[in-house]
């Protein structure tokens, strides 16, 4: 089915939502290969800035009233940067030691293409599939989804389903599946800092403010010293905690390789010395405050004495559930506003509220054992992962469980250079959403 | 003379030492022009990877054996970063409005070309100096002139005079010449935080230290919320504070310009409200420590959430007299190993002491008389310039008082972006060291 090909054509396509990059073009190839794969696909454009999203389905001959699965992806990247430090051109899909390269050979679309060969290859063998498929397929997820809610809205006619297959899972190096049943939120601010017109001789500096010194106080007012605690006034006030059941459900799962992650990163030990079960703790649960990056002033080599004219830090807050980003992002300028910084500006990038799937949906069970049985051995199951995404978005206007399963590998550098997709967990995964198809026609359907 | 053509010639060739660019190719441009000039010039290699030197000498046939004057000049300049916000090429020397244009226009090709261009006025007019002069031009100043030690010790014999005239001078709007007695000292460090490996995906920030954090972190250990005071252990030790006559000598001069300052840059007010002659004494004598470039993670458009692999920071401490750099810097160290930083590097780039020549030294007058004379009004006399430079490396090995004088704008964008030189502030700083020259010649010597 050229599975790899229609992979390699994808990566090879730049699809930067950052800088809005490539969208259309993308999205254009992508419809395509869903066309030639047997899937309804449409092209919804909003207007022309907005890159569109795509609509797939195909619904079953022999059971159109039966369970239905919707596929959420999306076809959009992260940045590059630092090109330098890719091995090869980051959009090359060169294959090489059983591995596909480039920016997004995982995330997403290598997760993607296993999704849509797996009801290809069903079409193909019985020309029909056992249960009904959506695609539901953004372009802008990587800049924290700002058109998904017009996009459901423009779509809530054909938004029924019974589980939502979310864009992503990880695989273990002992190939075990990782299936999330949420994700944390997330608020992205920008906070910038403005100093003189124009650079300065730093021989000013007893003079003139430096907008790098505002923006580190600024900082040093928002994260404590033990990286722990959120220091603006009732950031941790909706905060819902995790009940007797869910600590003790996730005291069931398997540990955190903690040695090979931190062997492969080369990382001594965990934030605040963190260990065992407690990091899946912190992993499920923990508001974080992280800087992604931070800019004022001279950076090349050498020396340079400069008072810069501003400096910029962007943040991303991880949230839990209850939290509400926008409220967060209120308290966090009221913080600073408190706190009597001056010559700053915050500016909300974007943000998303938590999303938890209940561990005793049972739609849950159907899912982890397909899992078991494609993967051969035992799968984990965390109640929330780590990362963000428009999940609860999608739940809410859904009204469905949704399980975020995939075939990633761990180490597989999305978000970081020289990303890769492993060729014999495409395989795997696409495997195991044949399954997971295959799986859910049998479901009995008990709507929450 | 045509010394708008050298200057622009000079601009022209970039001639950068933070990354070696040009260097040799603008020592051999410039030596032609000094030759030219009537100048008895020589370039000086100590190994093909360090920028020569110019060692510049012209004998008064009348006066061998009377006043000497050493002028201390270089031919590199700062890098151009950021280009984009430049108006032209930074290397155009194009001239508008009554301003020559580039990197180097003032600091220090234009300054420098005033001064070779006297010297060739007088020897056209009169065919010989009143005085013996010699220059002494490095291509390192920008870097700290980690070599200049060396080529003073190759020049031991050579290096006699009563008087050095230092690189550069500022002239206020007013048209008022400063004169400074000094420089402060120098200690440039970077610090550098380490991370994971690699970039990571920041959903992982909950278990993975973030450089950027360490770097806030140890950054806001070194420098108080008032920006007032360097909080490192013994850091003001040594400090020499100034004297009952430097303090009532500073309050007897002009006051800073504040309202045309802040006017110019937009600055609301200064760091801890600093007015009046408080602003000459934090310019003249405090101790500062200023970031001058502060990278880590993504900083492109739009959002990446990245756990950067490491953090760097430039930061530069101005040092007062009877400061050491390099004892300083093991302070520094001390103080980030005492505060239990982790995972950190830091690197000495460079260092200097400060200098100072008595106020009441008698050249000091003979120069000031000769500013009023040319530039038609008062002068103002600081004990030292705000800024830095190897002026004590110089004094030590020389052994002749020091004065800063020049004819550079106030305003100039020196180190910053279009950077340029007032040509009619080049003439007259032209006629200020012919000036200085004739005075120097009938100054009678005290060897101190």
């Amino acid at each position: 089915m050229n599975s790899l090909v229609d992979l390699q054509a994808l990566i090879r396509q730049p699809s930067i939502s950052a800088n809005n990059q490539g969208l259309a073009e993308c999205a254009n190839i992508l419809i395509k290969i869903m066309r030639k794969a047997g899937i309804h696909s449409s092209l919804l454009y909003l207007d022309k800035k907005v890159p569109p999203l795509i609509y797939g389905e195909v619904k079953s001959k022999k059971k159109p009233t039966g369970a239905t699965i919707m596929f959420y992806n999306h076809y959009d990247v992260q940045p590059v940067e630092p090109v330098s430090r890719w091995n090869q051109n980051p959009f090359s899909g060169n294959i090489k030691d059983g591995k596909i390269f480039g920016r997004g050979a995982s995330d997403d679309k290598g997760e993607l293409i296993t999704r849509i060969k797996a009801v290809e290859y069903i079409l193909k063998e019985k020309g029909d599939l056992p249960c009904n498929i959506k695609f539901f397929i953004e372009g802008e997820e990587e800049i924290g989804s700002p058109h998904i809610k017009t996009y459901l809205q423009e779509l809530k006619h054909n938004l029924g389903c019974d589980v939502i297959i979310w864009e992503f899972g990880y695989v273990d190096s002992k190939f075990r599946p990782i299936i999330n049943l949420g994700m944390k939120g997330m608020l992205y601010v920008e906070v910038t800092a403005f100093g003189p017109l124009i650079e300065l001789h730093s021989s000013l500096a007893a003079l003139v403010k430096n907008p790098a010194w505002n923006i580190i106080k600024v900082l040093n007012s928002i994260w404590d010293d033990h990286y722990a605690k959120i220091l603006v006034k009732d950031w941790y006030n909706e905060v819902r905690s995790l009940t007797k059941e869910e600590v003790s459900f996730m005291a069931s799962q398997p540990l955190f390789d903690e040695v090979e992650f931190k062997e492969k990163y080369k990382i001594k030990q965990f934030l605040r010395g963190v260990r065992g079960n407690e990091v899946k703790h912190v992993l499920t649960d923990m508001p974080t405050c992280n800087i992604s990056g931070i800019v004022a002033g001279y950076n090349q080599e050498g020396a340079k004495t400069v008072i810069p004219s501003f400096a910029r830090v962007k943040i991303d807050f991880r949230l839990v559930p209850n939290m509400n980003p926008k409220l967060q992002f209120v308290r966090l300028k009221q913080h600073l506003l408190t706190k009597g910084f001056q010559d700053i500006q915050v500016k909300y990038i974007h943000g998303v509220a938590a999303s938890r799937t209940p561990f005793f949906h049972p739609i849950v069970k159907v899912i982890k054992d397909a899992a078991e049985r494609v993967f051969g051995g035992r799968s984990i199951i965390n109640l929330s992962s780590a990362g963000s995404g428009p999940m609860s978005i999608m739940t809410e206007a859904v009204r469905a469980p949704c399980v975020a399963t995939g075939c990633t590998s761990l180490f597989a550098n999305i978000h970081s250079f020289n990303e890769f997709a492993k060729i014999d967990l495409l395989s795997k995964g696409t495997k195991y959403m044949i399954e997971i198809i295959e799986a859910v026609s049998k479901y009995s359907i008990p709507r929450f």
